[in-house]
């Protein structure tokens, strides 16, 4: 066989494998028809590919307007490995180029601002600094938030629920309420942090207080859209990432105070959705064949005195 | 002397104490002339006009835009006693309503969110609660935050800096900037907890990091006014009242990683804002004569666990 043309037949194996690969059934990017590689070529993506690829397994993508950009790098290159992370912080770079990787998937903004914006960076030595390092090593960073919280199931709901093992308390149809089996509040934050590996969370409720029904809104969704779960929902209890102490903190003291049962557990942003990008590797994995999918966590970076 | 009446001198005396007591020489608002108030008058002010009085002190007031709006109640009624705190809570109504106080002037919002827009709560249970307990007790809640942070001195900044006992290494000419005797990360930390009375903090840095150049910037101010105080001052420490987590902690946490020594103190947004609605009381009370004003502190809502 010609190493440089591919039987009908070879074509439409792999084709067919590669469907099968990344758990979808429809019509491929035109990438993957443009030039029919060689069995040896089959494991070189690009990082853009695999951003395409990924894109096909979120409803509506890609969107016009969206966070989830390249942040650094060039996309064209070839995929040599992948990290995921809540944050792409400097650490979090150097390992991934210890271990060959050239593209980190990180859920939270790289650059200290939602948007990543830059400009007002540019004679920053933070800024600078990290650029630079980014560049040494040729590494992409592509922010995944927008497009993995649309993904359904929610990809860091489902990360936090594997490792609190509550997954058999999730309803697709209502994916933030979870009714679990009556348990104190106390021994709820102490599972919490225990499962979730955290040294100390933030409360604010009564220690003795019955939790039943769960809202569990990881990371910080703001708190117009905490305060409206709680409205919806009437939990016992509201676990999330991170609020603004003006706002749902202020609701659920205010509440507590008309005796009301509500209570809030805060985790810390990134201990609440690490998990998500935890997950994000056995998801992952299964779709870029032998390109090595690995999980570097950022870790929460506080300290209490 | 006919009591409907005053001679020319009686009101040039009774003037002249009131600008003496408010403490500026400016042009009376017109209010102060409309009416010739009897003596046993002289102490009935209303809240519009405390309100009013307040404005005379800070620089470019009324502003076109603010936060800075009464959120509930009629600023006609006579005042007949003054709160000032953090945060309006239904525990610090409650309080005002004993010591027969109407009006309160709270640091931040009423109702949960930076503008205290109200439409979306109507059927929320805590709004209509905390809404018509204010009316109940006929209180008027009135915001007093970009007025008082552009007072000069910032009366934030002035409360906390007291509290802490740096009034001395206050230079007006760069306020957030304060260059005190070198300590070390921790007990520079232990006396923040102590002086302002706080149970914990959270922070960012190595303990035993020798500081000198202390940036304070009491309060939320936001992810880039914090990166950009830190630009323009080069602390060694930079001490706040909250943070966005995946703003100005990232930063700390990269510049860490660069070895640069810049920590990050978070004192939690209430505790590090509390001293400046404290400071208010010594500040207003002589302008406003006979009526009391007393400070309720809201305190901090979280436990940790």
């Amino acid at each position: 066989m010609n190493k440089n043309k591919w039987s009908k037949n070879t074509r439409r194996e792999f084709l067919s494998a590669f469907s099968a690969a990344i758990g979808v059934s429809t019509v491929l990017p035109e990438w993957a028809y443009a030039k029919p590689p060689s069995i040896s070529e089959t494991a070189k993506m690009t990082i853009q590919q695999v951003i395409d690829l990924i894109l096909t397994t979120i409803p509506g993508a890609p969107f016009n307007e969206t966070v989830d950009t390249i942040k650094s790098g060039d996309g064209q290159q070839e995929v040599k490995g992948i990290v995921t992370t809540m944050f792409a912080t400097i650490d979090v770079i150097k390992k991934a180029a210890s271990l060959g990787a050239n593209f980190i998937i990180a859920h939270e903004p790289t650059f200290y601002n939602h948007r990543d914006e830059t400009s007002w960076l540019d004679n920053d030595q933070v800024f600078q600094f990290k650029n630079e390092l980014l560049k040494k090593h040729n590494i992409v960073v592509w922010r995944f938030h927008d497009y993995w919280h649309t993904h359904r199931p929610d990809g860091v709901l489902m990360g936090v629920l594997t490792k609190l093992g509550w997954k058999n308390y999730f309803n697709s149809e209502n994916p933030r309420l979870l009714v679990i089996p009556e348990t104190s509040l106390e021994a709820l934050i102490g599972h919490a942090k225990k499962s979730l590996g955290i040294r100390q969370v933030r409360f604010i409720g009564n220690p003795k207080q019955i939790c039943k029904r769960v809202a569990l809104s990881p990371g910080a969704a703001g708190g117009r859209s905490q305060i409206q779960l709680l409205q919806k929902e009437k939990p016992d209890v509201l676990i999330v990432g991170e609020v603004s102490e003006w706002e749902t903190a202020e609701y659920i003291r205010d509440a507590q105070s008309m005796k009301l049962s509500i209570s809030l557990i805060v985790l810390g942003h990134a201990e609440s959705e690490e998990p998500g990008m935890e997950w994000l590797v056995p998801w992952l994995q299964p779709k870029v064949a032998d390109i090595n999918v690995t999980h570097v966590p950022s870790h929460y970076p506080f300290k209490e005195a």
